[in-house]
């Protein structure tokens, strides 16, 4: 089955949102056998809507719409879907009730902009948003379908997974089977040269994608066969021989993120984590803490942004931060054992680096970046030399922190 | 002048990659006044290239590529153009010494495939490509113009700044200009209700949008006029109005982020801030710290993941903890003086809620989530009846923080 995805609104044509919208789309409709084929941006003219939606129904199986269906006047998408398909606009009650209900619970009454996002096309099947007010919208023209889909992305993203995809996976006929292998540490063409005599011999239907982030790369072997069965083992068989040729930078075999596999072998050891975050700022905990469950071994943080609280909090000698500086091996290190003590945790990692875009030096650059990591018996250190970009910076010193407890607790 | 972006590339199909180039260049275009049109985006097929290049041809008087320049066999934009364009393929020797010479600099001889990058359409004219191999190229058409440029951020962003748009700008006659006015605290229909007797009278050459996000919505007005003097008058005449009747829910009247507008302000007012989180976990001081020179108002953060934390390092009583539980409005209130105890900042936030999707209770639901801020002499509490999507909810308490620690400075 093809697809292309339409997005609808000036604001990605200007430039002011970066559409991540299509990207997550791809991947995610690439994994159940869909194929995206073009993806479209017009802006919120209505001529220009009705003409994309032709052009995009014209090429594909599968047209996926989003943005375009709040409250407000610039959302125009319904109308255009309804011109389309020459059709008129009914009343949902259903819808009405729903927003009804919502404001409620907040405390608010619904008004005016409100009724008028509860009229849609009368040919729209809804397709409901557990996230947001604006349900998502399935229309069937042959045997085509188009969809559409607030452009909010966790609204956008409940309904394509949980609504639409469920919906639709009985109409797709080709099997495709997915494993991913999650690895740390070491680059994409540094694993692409080790396992190049492995993939040599990869049948031709199963392909091999390398999906690179800061400091992890996940290799996803992908297939297409309809004897499922030989599919899934010879991919697994594969995915075994990549497992043993790449040692212990593979983190595991499966699709999950660094934070998750940590909440699973800290539980699994029975050990608590705390993080002193100078230059990460909180973006370490976060990560940690947006997986549901963590607070099973993750205690807290000091954040010590200021050499005020490095010292106060994380009892930093004031004669190491004057002789050695807040970015230095000896702060990280003193930065660590004074985490220790405050939480007690079993665990704890300390970073403290310039991320930039100033603040730098000639002796440490912006992307400076040191770590500690260890417990009470051991501790180790590391010195990163990361980029110029302040965002990438913090990204790539909470993985690697996070590769390095994980494995850290392997070998205590 | 109305242009079309195409980006050629399976990578951006199938989620791999992010277009964050097509952003890049709406933004700049828009600056001198080339309005984006549409973003269309293809896979690495020739026929999709060529109908591609067709369809956008025949709807803007400019096209953009990129993507397809690299000396790799699926980079095959040159051969779809000089197929669009009917015409053979010349050989470069003026490339192919700049390669031979950019490579000897780095020690390496050129390959095979380094000459087939030398072959281009016998119709284009080059453009300089300063930071990388694949020169940039210009085609015209009658009135129209295509340029080809590679899909590297750097070597894009070179050729179309530096040397497109010194080309072509005397050929621009409309001007482009915009307004964004941040505000939060109010969801985008009760924004549309109070400024509909304003807007009415907006004159069609100037559109606004509604761009929400969770907790705070920015309003956009552009427009699009040869009278630019105008147009920017009329804009800053709208914003000042719009901006009037809402009030104190405006931020400030310029696109800017929360966390952007609390470093100006704090810095301002010379206060200091820290903050105190539990199911935030980090995110809001990530957030604060995601902006360069926040370190010259934000000392720093504990996150009280544990309620051990939150007694030893917070002084939370152990009473409270037992007799109103973690998420009360007494334990931020605790969490708030001892913050500000401990951290000796001037202003402090605390937050502490259940995140979800597990945890809740039927007194305290997934979503509830107590604020408090404030300083010494002050502190207010805030109750936030939040959803059950984990991400969601921490990324809305960090938001709605972030708005009321503006307001409260404002007046202390």
């Amino acid at each position: 089955m093809e697809a292309i995805i339409l997005t609808v609104g000036d604001e990605i044509l200007i430039g002011q949102v970066i559409d991540t919208n299509s990207a997550w789309m791809g991947q995610t409709l690439n994994e159940v056998g869909i194929s995206v084929k073009e993806i479209l941006s017009v802006g919120d003219e209505l001529e220009d809507i009705v003409n994309a939606i032709n052009y995009c129904m014209s090429k594909a199986d599968l047209v996926l719409m989003t943005g375009g269906l709040g409250p407000t006047k610039d959302d125009i998408t319904k109308v255009a879907i309804a011109k389309y398909f020459e059709v008129g606009m009914k009343y949902s009650e259903e819808t009405y009730t729903r927003i009804e209900k919502i404001f409620l619970k907040f405390g608010k009454t619904v008004n005016e902009s409100h009724k008028d996002q509860c009229f849609m096309p009368e040919n729209a099947r809804l397709l409901f948003n557990k996230m947001g007010t604006a349900p998502g919208m399935l229309f069937q023209k042959d045997t085509k379908m188009l969809i559409s889909m607030p452009g909010v992305p966790f609204e956008m993203k409940y309904i394509l997974k949980e609504e639409f995809i469920p919906l639709i996976s009985k109409q797709i006929t080709s099997k495709i089977y997915h494993n991913t292998i999650l690895t740390a540490g070491e680059g994409e063409s540094f694993i692409a040269d080790r396992i190049e005599y492995i993939l040599k011999n990869l049948p031709p239907y199963i392909k091999i994608a390398y999906l690179p982030s800061l400091g992890y790369v996940r290799l996803r072997l992908s297939g297409n066969n309809e004897n499922f069965e030989k599919l899934k083992n010879t991919i697994n068989e594969f995915s075994e021989k990549i497992i043993n040729e790449l040692g212990s930078i593979v983190v595991c075999n499966k699709d999950c993120s660094l934070e998750e596999y940590l909440l699973e072998i800290f539980n699994e050891k029975k050990l608590t984590l705390s993080t002193a975050e100078s230059c990460t700022g909180g973006y370490l905990a976060h990560r940690i803490t947006s997986v549901s469950g963590s607070s099973s071994y993750f205690l807290g943080s000091i954040i010590s942004y200021s050499n005020g609280i490095k010292s106060s909090l994380l009892n930093v000698k004031e004669s190491t931060l004057k002789n050695h500086g807040a970015v230095s091996e000896a702060t990280v290190r003193e930065m660590l054992i004074g985490l220790l003590n405050q939480t007690q945790s079993d665990i704890g990692v300390a970073i403290s680096g310039v991320a930039g875009p100033n603040g730098g030096s000639v002796e440490k650059p912006v992307g400076t970046i040191w770590l500690a990591y260890g417990n009470r018996n051991k501790q180790e250190v590391l010195l990163l030399n990361a980029t110029k970009d302040r965002m990438k910076n913090i990204e790539y010193a909470a993985n690697v922190a996070m590769n390095k407890l994980r494995l850290f607790i392997q070998i205590i």
